[in-house]
Order: C-alpha cells, then structure tokens, then sequence
C-alpha cells in the first residue's frame, strides 16, 4: 500500500505487488486544508506568507483512506506486506518525544509555530537570507550541493523562524521533523529520517553529513547543538525499512500489526521507480502547476541552477539530481483566466468542449515557427537554471493579427524551452540525459503539449500509466521494505522492474519541427541569457518601482473625477 | 465649407468664419468603399495589398454632402464664402486632360490600374525598394528629407507599378494627379498642386524642385520626362486660391459660381491650424488607429526616423515636420478583440459600460509603475523613429497576478513612450518642442490616456474642440482663399486666431507621476534600442521563420489525431 499525503488531500493505494495493478483507492480532504488566514478558534490573523497545516488532517488520511481501501479490494489486511508513505516536503513540525505534535497540547494549540509549517509557508525569508550570507561568508561547502543557495521553503530557515518568533516552541519541541518521518513514527512508534528529505531540504549528505555544529552556533548561539538536540544524524537511505506497523497504529488503520513500513519519502521523487526508472541519463518531469525534474546520476557533479543533488535521494546508490520550473500549468491556468475572450469562451461551450481543449485544438493546427511568437516562461520566476524569483515573463512578437490560440502555443512552447534549457544545462555539467519520462495531470492529458516537447527537446518522451503515479510509488517502497521472504522484493529496482507502468505511447520528435525549434531555442537562449544573466536587468528594476510605488505614491488621476469619460470607439 | 474626405467616407462642414462655431455637416459613404477583392463589375480577383478606390465615389461626395448642408443651415450659397478640401494622401488616379479619370473611360474600366490608388495600396513594395536602392547609389540628396527612405504607399513607387505592369494606362494617361488636386480640378476646372502632398509624398522641396530628369530615367527609361509629362512643376504653397468654382461645378454642388476654392491639402495636416497651431515647437498628435505628428519648425533639421520635412507643407512660411506612430487605436482594438476575459466582458454589460470604458476604470485605478509591466508598441511596425516595419510587438513583467487592465494600461503607456521618443528625436536634432495638442477620437473620448501622455511627456495637452478638426482646418483655408475682403482672411495665421477650437481642459503633468514615468521611460529606451537597433533582430529573425514554416513546411500533429485529447485539469 501507498500512501500519499499532498498539499490540500491525501489518498491511499492498494497495489498488486506481482502486476503492478492498482486494485483499489481513496482519498481524504483536509478538514483544515491550508491554514492562512487565522488558527482553528482563533481569530487573530496570521502574517503575510505564512502556510500552516493541522497533523489532526494527516490522522484523519490515515483513519479515512486505508480501511476504505482494504473494504473496496475486498481483501484480507494479513494480505498486505507492507507500506510506503510519501509527502509534500519540506513540511516539518515540532513534536515530542512521543510524537505528540506540539499543537496538540493544549498550552501551545494557539501558538501557530506550534503547527506544521507547510512547504510553501514561504515566511522565513529574511532568515534563508541570513543562513545564506553567513554560509557564504564562511565558504561552507555543503552550498554547492544547492548551487549556493538555502530556500526559504527548507528546513532550517523554517527552524530559525521559531527560534526567532517563537523561543517556547524551540524549548518545548523534542523534535523537529518532516511530516513524512513523523507519519512513519505514527505508524511504527519508532522515530526515523530519511535520506530524501534529509539531503534535499536539510543540507545533509551521505558523505558529509550535517553541516558543523559551528555553523549552526553562528546562525543562532541556541543552535549550535541542533542536529542532536533536535534531529538525529541517522539518516536512513531511501529503500529502508524503517519498522512495522505497531497495535496502536493497527487499530488506527486496519493494517495488520507486524506489517513492514518503508522509511519516508518525498512526493515527487518516490514518482520515479513508479515510472520504471532505474537508470543514469533518464529523466522523470513531474508536470503539474510546476514541473519537478529528476534525474540519476552516478557521479556528483556541480550543475548550476539545480535544487538538490543528494546521494542516495531517490534511489539507492545513485546521485538524486532534482531541477524544477516554478511555473508549467500555473502559467496556462494565468492564460486561462486572463486573455481568453469571450468569442472562445462562447464558441467552445457551443461546441461543447473544456477551453483548454479548444485552444489546444485550435493551437494544433498552427505549425512551428508560424505565429512569429516567443515567450520566456518566468511568470513565477525561473528557478532552474537561474535560481531568481524576481524574474517576469516576456512575450515578443505580437502583431495585429496575433490570436489567443499563437500566445497559448507559445507558452507552452515557452515551458518547453525552458525544460530544454535545464537538459542542456546538464549535458553541459557531465550529467548525460538520454531518455525523458513525463507523469502528472498534464503529461497524461495533454498529448500536444508533449509533442511540443518532444520536438523541442528533441527526445522521446514516456508517459506514467498510473492516474497515481506517486501512490504507486509509495506502494513499491512499501514492497521493498516487505522483502522478497514476504511476497515484496529485495530491492527497490527489482520492483521497478515489475510494478511500475509506461503508457503504450511513445512521444517521438519530428525531424522538421526539431529543425525549426533548434532556431527558436537559440532566440529563447539570447533572451533568456539577456534578461535572466544580468544583461539588462529590467525585470528587477520593474519590480523594484512596482514596491515603491505601491508602498510611497498616493497618485489620482484627477482628471477622471473632472471628465466623463466618453465610451470610444 | 469645408470638405473632408476619408478612407470610407466623405463629408462637408459649414463654419461661421466670424467664429468658427460648424454651422451644420453631411456626411456620405463611398459606394464602392475599398476595393481589394475585385473591381467593380468584374470577378477577377485583385492581387493581394492591393487598394483602390472609384473616383465617382468622392464626386457623390460633393453631390450629396455640399447640398444638404446649405439646406440644414437654411442659408443662401451666396452666404459661402470659399471651400476647402482635404484628402487622403497619397492616394493618386490617371486622368486625361480635360480630369477625365480613366476608369471612367469604357476602354480602360476593367484595367484596375486605371483606378484611384489610395494611400494603404502596399502593392508597390518592390518598386519602393528599387527607388530606394537606386537613390542610395546615386547619393540622391532629397532622400534626406525622408530620413533615407521613400515608402510603398508615396506617388513615384505608385507610377512606377503603373508603368512596370500597365504600361498601356502610363502612356494613356495625360497626368497623374492626387485625389485632393484632382477634386480641387472638378471644382475650379483647373489643375493645381499643392505643396503639401508634392512635398510629403511626391519627392518635391520649395527649394530643390523634383528629383532630376536623370534620376527618374534611372529608374525607367520611359519616366525620364515624367514630371514635365504628366505633373506640373508648379507647385502651389498651402494658403493659397486655387480657383473659383465653375458653372458645371456650381450646378454639380449647389454652390455659388465663382467661390473661392483653396489649394488642396492632406486630412491629417489641415488639423494644425485647426487647433490653433500657428507657432515652431507646438507639436500635434493625430490620434486614431494610428497616430500622425506634425509639428512647425523654422528650420530644415535632419531628423531620423521622420516621414518627411516640407517647407510650406502644412503652413505657409514654415517647415512641416510629420512623424507617426503606426499602431494606437489598432493596439487597443486589438487587445479588446484578443485578450479580454468573457468575465470582464460580462461584468461591463451587466454595468452597462462600453469595454473600453470598463477597462480605462479599472486601469486608473492603478499607479504609475504599480503593475510592473512595460511593452514595446510595435504590433504593427515602428514607423518613426526606427522605420522598421518588421518589428513586432514585446510586453514583459508579467506575474501570476498580472491582471487585463493592468496589460491594457501598459499599452497605452507603450504608446506614449512611443511619442516621448519621437519628441526627444526631434529635440535632440534641434527641433525644439514646447507644447502639446491632439485632436481625434482618442484625443477627444479618453481623458484617461491623454493624462498619462502628459505624465509620460511631461508636458501640457490642449485638445480640439472639434468633433471634426479635420474638415474645420480645410473650412479655414476656404476662408483664406477667399480672402479678407470678402469676408475670410488674408492668412491661415488670422484665420486659426478666430476659428481654430481648444477644450478648456489642459492635460497637465502630474509632478509624481513624471518621476515614475521618467525611470520606466528608461527602460522603455534601453529595449527599444535592443531589439530595434540591430542588437538583437530576433523580431526580424522570427518574422524570416514565420515566412519560412508558413511556405515550406507541413506539419501535422499525427499523435493528436491518435489520441483521444482528455481535458484537464
């Protein structure tokens, strides 16, 4: 069984370990979804940039999801081996020793850094700016796993943000921990970490380990003792065991007490043995509102732009490299919402059909090249290669004939230059890439937009059979730490071998539109290396005016009170 | 009277010459409107770019309009004085001498080159070119008036397509004449010229005359003598009387025999004394689809990037400088028609607003710089000050928030960027600019856009009170051309004191507003000279793919015919 826990629900998966087949599934909403605006009973309004969540939610998955999915397959809970969990990440919370989560005590439940801080609760910034300067400052090597740069969305920003806001909550937690391990602690009553979150988001490596106690002294005097005050420097690899299901937890579930349960894991990447990756030079695209990029590597190497590269991340023995564009559906949904006109709208009700459908319909029919347009995909700025968030979009090449469906293709265009950008970036750093993998709501619905990146990256592309492709991979994990003895397997790539699933279609380039996208892409590169390298840095100044503007100018036109304004034309 | 004809339609305009209150106005549409399908009677298709008009069109003009306005005003055709007329331009027909068109000639009326060209017919693109190219070789002087390059839509490429593809109507006809001299003909029954269309359109300088002799010969044998054949080198200057009005003429439009009738003049130019106009550095904006600028200057400057520099072109005694911007109205129609959600479009109807309306509300609403958007207003080339058709269109900045007003009100911006740089163009070639006005349908219904043209020049706008500036300027060269002692004036300058019409309202600059608008301006230059100044010519380079894809390559989608298309989300 596969557990998934995403940001706004989480499901479970029961799946055949000698086929692959998914038998059964169910999903739970969040009753308390993303916490934004104020705490359950209370009114008082959170700051800006804050995303909570309740760990009561995650139980509630739990309660929910398995017995239903045990009643739907209609089998016996002794005839499931094991389990794997994955979640969003990093989403940590502060818990004690017993795994209490700090909010469920009553002295704390209205104190929010008592809660879980989701992975985009994005208001430790001025701390991930501290760590990053100091860290620099002392030429801390671990950055260059990172390519210099801590994200405010990891882990210890968002521990110094409660050592900062909220020194009673540092006092009272035992522990921090990642959402993923502490629900393997729920199950298991055994505390563990894991290799996934641990390196990608808490600067750890196999090699290295933690960063020095001297480091965190210099972030915080009250940190220099963290690691072992806080976490733990066992960290066990991705592919582990990490205990069985105990009484309490049978009770919970319905799964068999003894049951294996596969140390945590991360949502994204669990998603590629799912995929049947088990290789260096294939790269998995999780597409969604964004695009996760993942890709094995035998060697570390330095590439610049990436988010991660953690030995032992994703599959044992391998290099994990992780890439990622912060804006993929988000930017189609933008276009959506922003610049379809009525006329479409009114036309593809008539016709019965989704506007994206529609406008993929319509955009389908124009060939490379032909709208004269070109877009640099930044609308949420570029986070791989150039790792800026105050990067804009751009659109070039607009004439009065220019129509909805040539900016819609270029778009999504753009986004495929940009995930070309990301290949080259590795081939040019000594990290082959030969094959492409894709799986996520659009990689299964959009067969255009991946002809697009077919022909502009120039690769074959497979596509994920599972409608859960990260469940299912949850599920193999879970296989794993069963064991062969037990009807699982021995090793995470065996069961890749036999479980995961690839859609009988294979996206594959045409040679006359790779020709014309090879042209595109050397103008996208220009004006990629011109606005995002410091060549003019309009994009920032713009942002900088639109701040100080909003904040310092109280400006009316005065002149529209005194006129009518006639309608024109 | 004056009488103004358009691109669809003509119309008459009487104005009080003590005052200059419009008396009354008729307006008549051409039958044949424009002709770029087929000829009237025949289903041959035309070549594309091709425009034409039927000369009897702008006689039912006359025929209709003149009457009807002395029949609304109830006074006697004694009581006129003198008549204007203004036209389009250049926009040219072949006629025999006695004004003849030949087209109406049974002989040649399914000979389309027999027909009126107007200004828009982009057929002699080629033609341009040689003259161009030759002109440059040959060092040819009168090039500089022009900023180095004579355009498709001007009279010597339009007379060359004729001699090159129609030989038969160049030898038949005894002149080629402009519609505006032509119709000054069918009133006074006699050929004139006017300074302004020979000057703007037709290579001509007060002081140089026309090209030479060789010169023309250079460009085909046949048009050695061309201008002693079929022009005239007498040229007369704006200001002056052609004629008076004949009998045949008097009974074709119910006017006195024997009224005075000015030179003919050009639709856009006539607007300047208009508005009072009548000193250097008072520039006018022209403002519809597109927006033409003239300005008075007392010297004959090289200005890059202008359409042309006439002595005597727009008032007597001063040289007339004309700029434009190919792409205003166009933008907005465009985005209206292209980019604005069913929501808005919904929201406005249930307001009862027009959309422009709707937007320009939300839009002002805004602060300058607050959106953090900025566009290159190149949709449909960019004529001053780059004279670069085969630039397009650029608008960056866009978030995830980017809203449609927000995008709307960055075009506007980019268009008065657009006029900025045009103004500083000519200041910094000692053509000084003191002052601002505007007439038209922009300039007269949005109050909002004039506002922030004053933010972004940081100068005053004083607007027509007129609702037809155009015919009220060729009304006051009537006036002129019948003179002080009969009731008129001696000058244009004593006419525009009396008759020309200002709003009360000034557009001043808002102090902070020019700040913001002053960094922005800045980047607006920085990108301007980027991609129009051969920095990077990745517009002209997609415009070359676009042709190229276009014609040679044919792409289909196979995998989209395969696959049933799902819609997501």
């Amino acid at each position: 069984m596969g557990i998934d826990f995403g940001s706004l629900s989480g499901r479970a998966l029961l799946v055949d370990t000698s086929t692959g087949a998914e038998m059964a599934d169910s999903m739970h909403s969040y009753a308390h979804g993303l916490i934004e605006e104020t705490l359950p009973g209370t009114t008082e309004k959170l700051p800006p940039d804050w995303t909570l969540q309740h760990p009561q939610d995650y139980i509630d998955v739990l309660e929910q999801t398995i017995p239903d999915v045990i009643r739907k397959a209609g089998i016996d809970e002794s005839d499931i081996i094991g389990v794997g969990v994955d979640f969003t990440a990093c989403t940590i919370l502060p818990i004690k020793k017993d795994g209490t989560p700090l909010c469920f005590l009553p002295e704390y439940k209205e104190n929010p850094h008592a809660y879980v801080k989701l992975w985009k609760h994005h208001a430790a910034q001025d701390q991930a700016n501290r760590l990053n300067e100091i860290a620099h400052r002392r030429g801390e090597h671990f950055l260059e796993r990172y390519d210099g740069k801590i994200s405010s969305e990891w882990l210890f920003p968002k521990v110094m943000q409660i050592i900062e806001e909220a020194p009673e909550i540092y006092d009272a937690a035992d522990r921090f921990i990642e959402a993923s391990d502490w629900i393997v602690m729920v199950l298991t009553g055994k505390e563990t970490r894991n290799s996934c979150t641990a390196g990608y988001k808490g600067m750890w490596s196999k090699n290295e380990g933690f960063p020095s106690d001297d480091f965190f002294k210099s972030l915080h005097p009250k940190m220099e003792y963290v690691v072992d005050d806080k976490f733990s420097r066992t960290i066990l690899p991705i592919g582990e065991k990490a205990g069985e299901i105990t009484v309490k937890a049978a009770k919970l579930t319905g799964l068999a007490a003894g049951t294996a349960v596969a140390v945590g894991n991360v949502d994204a990447h669990v998603a590629v043995p799912a995929c049947g990756i088990t290789r260096e030079g294939q790269l998995l695209m999780i597409m969604g509102t964004s695009t996760c990029h993942i890709l094995l590597g035998t060697k570390e190497e330095h590439v610049p732009g990436m988010c991660g590269i953690v030995e032992d991340g994703v599959m044992p023995g391998f290099f994990g490299y992780e890439a990622g564009q912060s804006c993929v559906g988000d930017l189609f949904d933008w276009f959506i919402r922003t610049c379809v006109p009525e006329a479409y709208v009114i036309d593809a009700k008539a016709k019965g059909k989704n506007i994206h459908h529609y406008l993929r319909e319509k955009a389908a029919g124009q060939k490379p090249g032909e709208s004269g347009l070109l877009a640099l995909d930044w609308w949420n700025g570029n986070r791989s290669i150039l790792a800026e968030t105050d990067l804009t979009g751009m659109l070039l090449g607009m004439t009065l004939s220019t129509k909805p469906e040539e900016i819609y293709r270029a778009l999504i265009e753009a986004t495929a230059y940009g995930t070309r950008k990301i290949i080259e970036t590795f081939e040019t750093n000594r990290v082959p890439i030969h094959e492409l993998f894709a799986c996520g709501g659009i990689a299964s619905k959009d067969p255009f937009m991946m002809q697009i990146y077919a022909d502009v990256t120039n690769r074959e592309i497979r596509i994920s059979d599972s409608a859960q492709t990260v469940a299912l991979g949850s599920a193999m994990f879970g296989a794993v730490a069963a064991g062969k003895a037990n009807g699982g397997y021995d090793s995470i790539f065996e069961a890749a071998k036999i479980m995961s699933k690839l859609k009988a279609i294979v996206y594959k380039p045409d040679p006359e539109a790779v020709r014309v996208y090879d042209r595109l892409f050397m103008e996208y590169v220009l004006l990629h290396d011109y606005f995002g390298r410091e060549q003019n840095n309009v994009m920032k100044r713009l942002k900088t005016i639109k701040k100080e503007t909003s904040k310092t100018i109280n400006l009316k036109m005065k002149v529209i009170d005194s006129i009518n304004m006639l309608p024109f034309p």
